[in-house]
């Protein structure tokens, strides 16, 4: 572990520890105890136009002990703060289910249970991320685990040294929690996310990577916090430009929009799961016409329709080409997928498409 | 690319083009050009009772061109062969989907275009699996990707050398496509398949494989196309036994079933991506009762039980252990998760769990 993370761990430890002495003191002074923690209902969720991110509003509930509609809540808070402070201490990592198992248990002369569901203690795992203001992974919880990654880049993970640009057809498989992956070699120019594995395959395979000097990462689907983390730790330590690329449908421009601007469910750690410099390279509802895609188009349904409206009045999605995009395909009422760009040959994508664009910086913001 | 498979791409090419030199010499000769397909549907499978897996029976359908009925698939399978040659020549890898935009077009001339949905090539791609008996990858057409590996095992994959023991905490992300893979050096006495990362994520942190010596792989889920393939090379390419980690649910164990036996959409690849020597560890529901787990099982729903029933009458679950297990989660009316174990500390699975059900192999058939 880097000093860098060894110095943050001993923090996440005092805030933890932190929330407990509080509680403590309180008891000590004869005053019921209470936690404070943020709300995060829609009603507390803002975007801050500067930071180009969702954050959280400054709405703060109290958890009082004594207040009978929280007990329940109130003794969740301190069992999941005091394992997660066992798990950093321990240097031990688990995910939010093992957690649920590992806290559930009838607590002994009654017939309550810590837990009956495991909803419960997630809930509880985003309070205390909120109120102490540490990642879950920070707290050794990790989380869903999804995408890859290729590159001139060498990391530092576990002590063992990983050079991404030497593994093969395969990547390095990104985990869950990329909080102690130091960087010790990072040659790129940029960052290019790509929502599909078929298309990374495709580029890894013409070493596209290497080609543009830019770190190639696969979401497979929407990103899970790992890869959105590591997106943000690459972008913000190496001041690397990043490009998105979607499928031209809302899901995929959603996807864009959560690496982007957050998601309103994380909103409260935007600011460390957020890459408000990344651009939109496609696909695009103009792309089609552009090149020729037409026939290679899918009739958008209902549901697609409706969210491209959503995404309409979203005010991060304010700015005048995103509308004009979401416009016209209201407009045409078809979509694209990325496979689209095959249909003018297999290499189109790495040899034509996305170098003219790249070069010609044909984003959308 | 090794030998091995540069001998095995000249194969595949022969193959493919064998299927368009005997259309060919059928129209030289005068005769109405045909392709003989064996039948994939469940009337033709059998499971193979000495081999282990599932496999296909003899019936053979006739594809001709001058029957209406089969004009259309008829020039969809030389589409697709010819494609699938092409993609081999130039060793270009591509996905399903990707070949679906990339054929699809409107016949000159016509208002007929060669494929409407992607199904229809999707079918023919197996139609020239099972008829050439050649595998999907090796005609370059990926498959969908999940799994990741670690272990002491060092490959060769397009000219770069991979140590799975060296990937910090993310391990190798397996590729959709591993035929060309050459395994150089493999040190382990064993392979150890979990299903869920969670799981893979707390072996690894533990380095579990490290003291067992062992190869530890996890599916994500279901296992792909090549998660399945590369367990089957490991396992008979180096002699490894093969233990399988799921669920006690009949959705883990059909996981378990697929690994092993194959499963009966793919039953006419069986032989190359099932591995019958695999062995089950648990999660059994007989270890819900020696391991005290009662507490944190789920009441199992009416489609586990219907499934539970499903798997009781499959020829290849007859074994008296696998009767009783499932009869066990029938009467019982409950399932539990791997999770289920961390009721007992974190540890529990790796210290005691693991190492004592491997060492006494209580393993079911």
């Amino acid at each position: 572990m880097g000093s860098r993370s060894e110095e943050r761990r001993r923090e996440v430890l005092r805030r933890l520890e932190e929330l407990g002495k509080t509680v403590l003191e309180q008891i000590k002074e004869g005053k019921s105890p209470h936690i404070d923690i943020p709300v995060r209902s829609l009603s507390n969720i803002e975007f801050d136009e500067e930071k180009m991110m969702l954050k959280l509003g400054s709405k703060v509930a109290k958890r009082s002990f004594l207040n009978v509609a929280h007990t329940r809540k109130f003794m969740q808070t301190l069992l999941v703060a005091a394992f997660a402070k066992e798990l950093v201490e321990q240097n031990l990592h688990t995910s939010l289910r093992d957690m649920y198992y590992a806290l559930k248990r009838t607590i002994p002369g009654t017939k309550e249970n810590t837990f009956e569901e495991q909803t419960e203690s997630d809930a509880v795992v985003v309070d205390i991320e909120v109120a102490k203001d540490i990642l879950r992974e920070e707290m050794h919880l990790n989380a869903d685990v999804r995408g890859r990654v290729v590159g001139d880049v060498t990391i530092i993970d576990r002590g063992d040294e990983v050079d991404w640009s030497k593994l093969g057809s395969g990547g390095w498989a990104i985990p869950s929690n990329v909080e102690d992956i130091e960087f010790k070699e990072v040659n790129a120019d940029y960052i290019l996310v790509v929502e599909k594995n078929a298309a990374f395959e495709r580029m890894h395979e013409d070493k596209f990577w290497k080609k543009e000097n830019m770190i190639l990462i696969t979401t497979q689907g929407q990103a899970a916090r790992g890869v959105r983390r590591l997106i943000h730790r690459l972008a913000f330590e190496h001041n690397l430009p990043v490009i998105v690329f979607t499928d031209a449908d809302a899901y995929g421009w959603y996807i864009y929009s959560v690496i982007k601007w957050g998601s309103m469910n994380l909103a409260h750690v935007s600011d460390k799961l957020g890459t408000p410099q990344a651009k939109y390279v496609g696909l695009t509802i103009s792309d089609i016409d552009k090149y020729h895609l037409e026939n290679y188009t899918i009739k958008a349904k209902d549901v697609d329709i409706k969210r491209a409206k959503e995404l309409l009045n979203y005010p991060w999605f304010q700015k005048k080409e995103w509308q004009r995009e979401l416009q016209l395909m209201i407009k045409k009422g078809y979509k694209a997928e990325l496979e689209a760009l095959s249909s003018r040959g297999l290499r189109f994508m790495t040899q034509t498409y996305l170098p003219e664009k790249i070069e010609n910086k044909e984003f959308l913001p």
